[in-house]
């Protein structure tokens, strides 16, 4: 069956509100660079914009001064640069210049078509002196070719003849956008790349800039091919280089304008210019219509790889179509980057990486394409040193702490108590090496760069934990949920950590007389007498329970505070956090995401069935999900305890946060942790998909409003097809050995097709 | 017996270190300005000077930007500063200069005379040519006239007569100090004062000038007297005036300059211009002689009220007066001010008022000059205002919440875990109001100011604090140990929300027939309802009591971390708050001062012996002593216990920590509460002085190294003077009714003279 690919919007209103919605939902992105959709010809004067184009990864150093010179606080953050803008294009007919802001818009519309890989943008419009025009854009940035954006521009004259005039502009004299009023963004205006030369060269625009403080450089080079072109002319100046171009416009006659921008950047190579000249010819080695066929061939074979289908909700299947496409626009191919929470998209948290990378995005790639949670642990594993010196400054011996949020893998936390404080990174990260081991068995890479990774945040465990009342305990650390900070014994943390611990246990005896590893083992002087540290501190650790509640405490003094009636609060002041000082939000039984319910997700193991489920209603009441990672989690979990309506009512609209503009803020970008998030909602949600070692284990639930839903997912090289309808579970074997599931707590072997009855949700209670 | 109260340094060493722990040393200042140290002529151009004239209470509003910008946290503080330079001398002859760091200095000396309160620099010198001259300089801030700041400058020339050009620089184009790697300090550079006019008039120079945003104005006057003044001239720009006088020197021929400067500024009058005129005129008035006199007549009135003698140890008695001497030139003499931790002598911590007032200093004013706590709590009533507006922003609904560092009576705080999150300033507040009432008995005072900061305050307990289990929590709090932040049930801040809320019922039942007490209770709608409820917080206050080690834990998770052996740490990394990050601080067990150990000495009834005698044992080994509010308050408690030698030992050197420059920052000012903490080990240490709603106790302990100590204070209009010896305590009643005291736990009528054995210090134990 055909899932329509194309989400597209008519009749656009052109408000300054929808127009940075817009800019943001039809961003083109490849994972290397990232084009926000503003209009070629721009807005009114008055109008905002947020008119970037990013490199993942590609960075500049900024002042963090701290109101207080406390020793350890971040003095320095790194921020994401807006590069060279290459998207402007303006049209000049006699004396009149197209521009939708004046004459009369006929049509407008704009749409992103997911199969093809490629935004689109129609406009009919009648100028004030009447002249009738079409113009027809289409913009991709190429997955075939990382460092390439196109634009291809279509003017079609109506009802005129006349010359036309086409400037062109590659503009280096750009700066980052900055609010001051909300914490997400930067608050300060700060250009910082300085354009050192702009030239041109075999008919293309070059400018090569440097950065303020990082000694980094990028070059952009832009070529323009206009059809029935009679003169050009280049104007520029040290940071600009405008192409003027003229040709004739006549009624039944396209006018057609190709621009090729590409970019290159000295994080990965050597000579950006030499780099970018080089890119430029590839890039016009074949056609246009050749690049599109790449860039359809790319996607065909993700979205087999990462399909899934709810039947009969084409709306539905429409915003997860959208969901995926932006996680494989946004996520780095290479080890200079990862994937920002808001992907290329935007500027919001200017650019850093999170733990939405481990926690909400990885387990999408792990199952669809591990070659891409390869690449993200490879950029950890490029920063390892980086944590290590990080572990240093917080005043560990020995042991490595990744920074909360970074770029290039420095901490780049202004508020350490909700930032370097949430230790539990360390354990996102392992706890995503293990699951990227269990879904490829790819032993050679663990031994190659996750042990290493594993073994020196497991080092970090031992030193920021201490052994009281027989007990391993963890303190003065904060948890995913920042409603609470600088906590003992966040259960989160504790339940990850032992399991990150009782790992390096394991991997040390199952690797430990192999070469590689034994290479490894020796540069970090791993010996025995640590595994058995970490053994113990596994063994004995503290996991806090409530006898009374029957409940996993969040963590030792929560249950202690005063409860936030959340129906009291007035509905202005969430998030939370933009109306409350930090000290009471502390002093609250309130979360803005429910780290407990997450522990529970990903080590449903660790507790009873009971306590997870007294756990999800106790919490449920003390949530506000200001965060976007909240109401997957509670989706999955709902599923594991066989709440289907739950779980249905909180997966719900949450598909559409970005297309709705529910937390009205996608102008600053995408939601790829909640984009994440959605995918797992359904597969280890509904479906109960979990990875353990002891093999594949599924549990479908199926929402009473869907007739059913079918899902591939990739482990150790097999592809196993997955449908569930009202009845039945059906389970396929596309290639690949056979394989021993398990489906509702019953083990079976997977060899070709195995349909096994549907059960109920009340099966987990039995 | 007449005590030397002469402080003097001879041949002093003329590198920047001295120069500079000088220029604090021998300062200036008399509760409203203060007047650092600085040479008349200035230092060679590669030294550093903190060159600082200082106005209690004047500020300016300067920038406290947040790396992050979370809601509520303060964004701008305040900061004292360096207003007009009025010290500035040059002496010219032929072609010659004063200069101290040319030729040859034949003797220099500089001194301190605390019962004249003037400090006197002489110098003996040879000119590079081989001109001798003798100059004394006489300094007196003058207690009679705030305003008022002279300098008595004479030259005597001893081999030589010439043409002598004196020039009286008045400077108002000042910044203030700043030093980038000092968290104690300000760390960015900033002309905050713009002089507004400079102009001469009646012989006088006066610079008018503008703080940036605070909308301040100050007005500075200088005018010079020359004997023999043969020529005079100005030299003025549009921010400063030279005055340049011709004289004729000659040996046997004193020549005599007298510098008189005023402030003004219109914190506290309309118009500073007009004011500082007057001021002058008042000056001038009377002779210089004269203003000594009554310089002089202030400070026997004063030593006379806290008459403090150790018997047989003359070197401390000096040091005690130049404590006791500092203190009364830091304090504010109007309730535009209060008294910063160093004074008016530097510029750490930025003039900043913290609780080290009310905890350390107040205790000292209390029982010697009950009027100047009167005056301290009145500028905390003029704030009170603005912290009820703080205890909004921290997201109460009802009640005030004091600021923890602030000049004009907003939050300074930049790092709220060590900042704001101290809200036992509350409680400290009230208690040093409630010490006030008992040492006074002055219920007009406290029904007119006093009980309506100690209900606001209270309120606030009741909304930060709830019930769990039956008892009355306090959560995420800081206690005064900066070493641990955010914490549930601070001991130290539990006992004194306890204190302070039974101390608000019991107020509101004895006042509440009273009109003044009415009124105030209707304006500030405290009804029965809100008093029980203090009732019930009070009577169900949890304080933290670890049954196994038998201490009172500091809070609820302070025995479950790791403790940190002090004598591991390397010498070079202490203080520890200079070399740890917060985190690892406040995840160890370690105290840069010990709270529990100061709530055991203020609230002594609230334990029994055995748990402080443990406590105190406990927190010893753990701590720093970081602080210079430490070592006092482990001397008292250790004086309460009868443990003799150790009490002696933590009193120790303490009371020369600025003299000999103990702490190495003394150049930053001196350390007011640590002035006040040494007093305090004398009196409420070694003399075992509490002031209780049942009475007055004494319970005297003598050093062994001591013949004996005796002192005066001041009860409820009483002075009683006391008088320790190896066998006996005297009490003499000055003046004033037959007081009931209680010595060794034994009830006396002290009418008269009263003699009783003084017993060993195991009595207590009995």
């Amino acid at each position: 069956m055909k899932i329509k690919a194309i989400y597209e919007k008519n009749d656009l209103k052109l408000d300054n509100y929808n127009l940075l919605l817009n800019e943001t939902l039809f961003h083109n992105a490849n994972g290397y660079i990232g084009i926000r959709s503003a209009f070629e010809e721009g807005y009114p004067d008055d109008f905002t914009t947020i008119r970037g184009q990013y490199i993942n990864g590609f960075y500049d150093f900024t002042q963090a001064k701290q109101a207080e010179n406390i020793f350890g606080l971040t003095q320095e953050k790194q921020t994401m640069l807006n590069v060279a803008d290459t998207q402007a294009i303006n049209i000049y007919f006699d004396d009149e210049k197209f521009n939708m802001f004046e004459g009369t818009v006929l049509k407008s519309k704009r749409w992103v078509d997911m199969e093809k890989g490629i935004t689109g943008r129609f406009v009919s419009w009648r100028s004030p002196k009447g002249k009738e025009l079409e113009i027809t854009v289409i913009r991709m940035a190429s997955f075939h070719q990382l460092s390439l954006f196109t634009i291809e521009y279509q003017i079609n004259p109506i009802n005129f003849s006349s010359d036309v005039m086409i400037e062109s502009n590659h503009n280096g004299n750009v700066a980052n956008y900055f609010d001051p009023n909300d914490p997400r963004n930067a608050d300060e205006s700060f250009q910082y790349l300085t354009p050192l030369s702009c030239y041109i060269q075999y008919g293309a625009s070059y400018i090569n800039s440097t950065t303020s403080k990082s000694g980094l450089e990028v070059c952009s080079c832009v070529k323009n091919f206009l059809s029935g072109e009679s003169e050009r002319q280049f104007i520029i100046n040290e940071s600009n280089a405008k192409c003027q171009m003229c040709t004739f416009a006549q009624p039944g006659k396209t006018i057609k304008l190709v621009k090729y921008a590409v970019f290159s950047d000295s994080l990965r190579v050597e000579d950006c210019k030499i780099h970018a000249a080089a890119e430029m010819k590839k890039a016009l080695s074949v056609s246009l219509q050749e690049l599109y066929k790449y860039q359809e061939d790319y996607l065909t074979e993700y979205w087999e790889n990462c399909y899934v289908e709810i039947q009969g909700d084409n709306e539905l299947n429409m915003a997860l179509r959208y969901n995926l496409f932006q996680l494989i626009q946004s996520v780095s191919k290479d080890e200079y980057g990862n994937i920002a929470p808001k992907g290329l998209s935007g500027e919001g948290y200017e650019g850093h990486y999170f733990w939405d990378s481990e926690m909400y995005i990885q387990p999408f790639f792990t199952i669809t394409n591990p070659q891409v949670t390869k690449s993200l642990i490879a950029y950890r594993y490029e920063t390892l040193g980086m944590a290590k010196e990080n572990a240093k400054i917080l005043g560990h011996k020995k042991g490595a702490l990744y920074p909360w949020r970074t770029i290039m893998g420095k901490e780049c936390s202004g508020y350490f108590p909700a930032g370097s404080a949430q230790y539990h990174i360390n354990g996102d990260i392992a706890y995503s090496i293990i699951a990227y081991y269990l879904a490829t068995k790819d032993g050679d890479f663990i031994q190659d760069k996750g042990a290493e990774i594993i073994f020196e945040t497991a080092r970090l465990w031992m030193d920021v934990g201490n052994f009281y009342n027989g007990q391993f305990h963890i303190n003065d650390v904060t948890g995913p949920d920042e409603y609470t900070c600088i906590v003992n014994n966040n259960y989160y943390t504790n339940a990850l950590a032992q399991y990150h611990l009782q790992w390096a246990v394991k991997l040390y005896f199952q690797m430990r007389k192999l070469p590689e590893f034994r290479k490894m083992q020796r540069r970090i002087r791993l010996g025995l007498e640590e595994i058995d540290g970490f053994k113990k501190a596994a063994q004995r650790m503290y996991l806090p329970y409530d006898e009374k509640l029957k409940i996993n405490p969040q963590d030792d003094s929560f249950l202690q505070k005063n409860r936030w009636d959340i129906d009291t609060i007035p509905k202005k002041n969430f998030p939370l956090l933009l109306h409350y000082h930090p000290l009471h939000l502390y002093r609250h039984q309130v979360c803005k995401q429910p780290d407990t319910i997450l522990a529970h997700f990903i080590l449903e193991d660790s507790q009873s069935q009971e306590t997870m489920r007294n756990s999800f209603e106790y919490y449920e009441k003390i949530t506000t999900h200001d965060s976007s990672l909240s109401r997957c989690i509670f989706s999955i979990v709902a599923s594991r305890l066989g709440m289907e309506d739950k779980a249905f009512k909180y997966f719900g609209d949450s598909t559409k946060l970005d297309l709705m503009d529910m937390h009205k803020n996608t102008k600053d970008g995408i939601h790829t942790a909640n984009m994440g998030g959605n995918y797992m909602a359904i597969i280890y949600g509904f479906g109960g998909v979990r990875l353990k070692e002891s093999g594949i284990y599924f549990a479908p639930i199926l929402p009473k409003k869907w007739k059913g839903y079918r899902f591939r997912i990739c482990v150790e090289n097999s592809r196993i097809i997955v449908g569930i309808t009202k009845d039945s579970c059906t389970f396929l074997l596309e290639h690949g050995e056979a394989k021993k599931i398990n489906v509702y707590n019953k083990e079976y072997l997977l060899d070709g097709k195995l349909t096994i009855r549907r059960e109920k949700a009340s099966w987990r209670e039995a």
